[in-house]
């Protein structure tokens, strides 16, 4: 084990903390990574409750941990990458620090960003870009920066990678990613109302973020989907053409075509489109104005501006705001048996599911129609679920395979039960008489991030 | 015609006003309303070009007249109905002002009012309501109630009668009208930034609107285009299932199951869905944030309070903001013909055609799909082109027939060149291979709103 290079992929996000270790083949170049082992930090914010750490070692070479750390809600979030980081060295049977030679960081949104960028701790400029961008995605880019901080303090030797969500979609056609809104007036930098800060900092040039387009979010797991679909289908990407429906705590949907991204969901921010699990999802532009007062002042949350109306549509609404909870199985369960709770509640997690898939279904009606018009039936490689909600609710994805019948799904019950069960990354759960295949498939947005690292520095 | 009873109905734009008189046939009650004239002014708000006033009898009894007035940026909006009605009693051969017994008024924003609402010189409680309710519809609700104050004045024995568009959609499903958002403070009566105004109104309780569900307008054109198909079809309106495409200077789809509207575009404000000619429709719900400095203080707007993100997005956005105009028609052809047109600005009308059909697909594809699942391609009825662009685009039609094509559809190329003539109410332009028929219908609001007078006062 001594002399492999490792690379450490790290997803941050405000309440969780996952990471993957992967070796590099000694071998030759670009040949398969190999996970070696997997952790996580989770309860990051949870109030009163242990923050819960794990450490898996997938080839036996370390000790697996599960342990309870400081209290959610009193935890300094920058201490949390370098104490996973200590756990991965600590419990290894031979693992050194200096090995660990790159660390890939999940970034929400990289603003117009084309490629990821590489930091180093003599390279650090682009995180202040990157925490600026923290406004256009209020839940991630922020604790991201965080993150990449402290793992540069405590290895002060590796090399860091940002993956960006943003750019699995630079594929979009202009017509889908333009807003039919007004340019900002030219003589004042995007985005107006942080002009001052911009100029102090002096990137107002480099962050040439337009705020009249939409980026798209949820890429890297679109690439990792696109990829286990090409893999058990036998096919290359460029030949995969598929509708994914990305279901979390944060959803969208993509319409892929010919291995490349031609429709999504998320906006300018991850708030557009389907509703999540504290996010609204689209609504009527101008409606913030007559639900929260003082709406463009800021939240006065830690560590990014963000405007009252932004925290609420982003931290207060969703599933949460109608049932009360963003836990989808406790929302189907209720629904499902609504004699054994509350009728009140259950009545909301009725209406909080129908208003989920009513949302979801009018975008995967739109792409599998688009996809339908240009390639045919026969030219669709499969619906695809994934994420928390895609991958475990049997429910849903019954429920939405029937409503879309009439495009000739069909999904196998028993299949469709079984593949909750995850013990497989890719479970086809429609039957023979499917005229387009459904999928379930486990998404790796690790595995993305560290290929990333693979392909840029040629290992 | 001395002692027969009128009805004109009113239709207030901010750039426009229509007007049609319609005779109450007195042989029998719930006869067919008569239409007898059509009036209208155009050019209000114009700079530089005079107004055009114009008066059609459609059985001779009166004059026709077609002039022009005052300078349209010049004048003043109150004194405009006023203006019309009198060309109305003064160009016939006989009809005296107090047989205008009703006038029925186009409102575009009903809040929640289930009925319309009946105003009188000693009855006028309601129009202060509907002028705060012009804050949920800033380009409309303002105008027709300085129109109805007007013309209460000019008439004082009128009785008026308010049709909102927002009736029509009182069948809305409760999961597509709710929000996934919260719902504001308890202890703040809605809308929370007008509180004091409300109040010292005493009218709080009375205005009853929740800002968390979706409202939906054009319900007047709805309901005219669904009684055409009905009547075109030789069945009752209760068992039409249709899908339309009101597509005016403002667009909506609407979805129409068994007579009842079962989902639409637009949603707390006219604001949400389709582009429109000046407006957005659906983008990132916290954009205005980062597009619009000072996004939540007060636009200056006359007579209405509007905050700056909120006449962005209803006045400079959509068609204009992306090609210049919105004249349909001048963009389709600078698409058609490029190499006649300034290369920048033939691209630029080609990008807002595809983005105004992509948005619109979306909606259509989705509506047809969830009637297609409930009541198979037999039970649908037809998907219906209206407005001002569905009824004269030809090259729009058979554009968006054509990517519907994978459903079914087929546009006949005659049939549909020979609808934008414009000589028949309801024409069906699918040939006969059309697994649904394709309709181009003209809207009639005006008559709509009669109608809704004679059946209020049983006339």
């Amino acid at each position: 084990m001594s002399s492999t290079t490792y690379i450490l992929a790290i997803n941050c996000g405000s309440s969780s903390i996952k990471a993957k270790l992967y070796a590099v083949n000694d071998a030759g170049k670009r040949k398969p990574l190999h996970a070696v082992a997997e952790g996580s930090i989770k309860g990051i914010a949870a109030k009163g409750q242990k923050i819960k750490i794990k450490l898996e070692w997938l080839d036996g070479s370390g000790h697996d941990i599960s342990e309870e750390g400081e209290l959610g809600d009193q935890v300094d979030y920058q201490t949390l990458p370098p104490l996973l980081l200590k756990k991965f060295t600590s419990s290894s049977k031979g693992l050194k620090d200096e090995q660990i030679k790159y660390i890939a960081h999940r970034i929400v949104h990289g603003g117009p960003h084309k490629e990821p960028i590489i930091i180093t701790r003599e390279h650090e400029e682009g995180l202040t870009e990157m925490d600026t961008l923290s406004e256009f995605a209020p839940l991630h880019n922020h604790s991201a920066v965080l993150a990449i901080r402290s793992c540069l303090k405590a290895l002060p030797e590796h090399t860091s990678l940002l993956a960006f969500d943003t750019l699995f979609h630079q594929t979009l056609p202009e017509e889908v990613y333009t807003y039919a809104i007004p340019k900002p007036d030219q003589e004042v930098p995007i985005p107006l109302r942080k002009v001052s800060k911009l100029h102090s900092l002096g990137i107002a040039q480099k962050l040439n973020l337009t705020p009249t387009r939409q980026y798209g979010f949820h890429g890297l797991s679109y690439r990792s989907i696109l990829q286990s679909i090409a893999t058990k289908s036998g096919k290359q990407t460029k030949d995969v053409s598929i509708v994914v429906a990305h279901l979390g705590s944060g959803g969208s949907c993509c319409m892929i075509r010919n291995g490349e991204s031609q429709d999504t969901t998320m906006g300018l921010t991850p708030l557009e489109g389907l509703v999540g699990g504290t996010r609204s999802g689209s609504i009527d532009p101008t409606l913030v104005f007559h639900l929260v007062e003082g709406c463009a002042e800021d939240a006065g949350l830690d560590g990014i501006k963000v405007t009252r109306a932004e925290a609420t549509l982003n931290k207060k609404s969703g599933l949460t705001a109608l049932a009360g909870t963003n836990d989808f199985n406790s929302i189907t369960t209720k629904m499902l048996d609504p004699s054994s709770y509350d009728a009140k509640d259950a009545k909301a997690s009725t209406l909080a599911y129908k208003v989920y898939t009513d949302r979801l279904l009018c975008y995967l009606t739109f792409y599998l129609g688009k996809l339908f018009e240009t390639d045919g039936v026969d030219g669709i490689d499969g619906l695809v679920f994934s994420g928390g909600i895609g991958e475990k609710s049997v429910f849903l994805r019954k429920d939405i395979s029937k409503r879309l019948g009439w495009m000739g799904f069909q999904v196998d019950d028993k299949l469709n039960e079984q593949a909750s069960a995850g013990k497989e990354v890719t479970i086809k759960i429609s039957g023979e008489a499917s005229k387009i295949p459904v999928w379930v498939v486990q998404t790796d947005e690790e595995e993305v991030c560290a290929k990333m690292v693979q392909e840029y520095f040629d290992l």
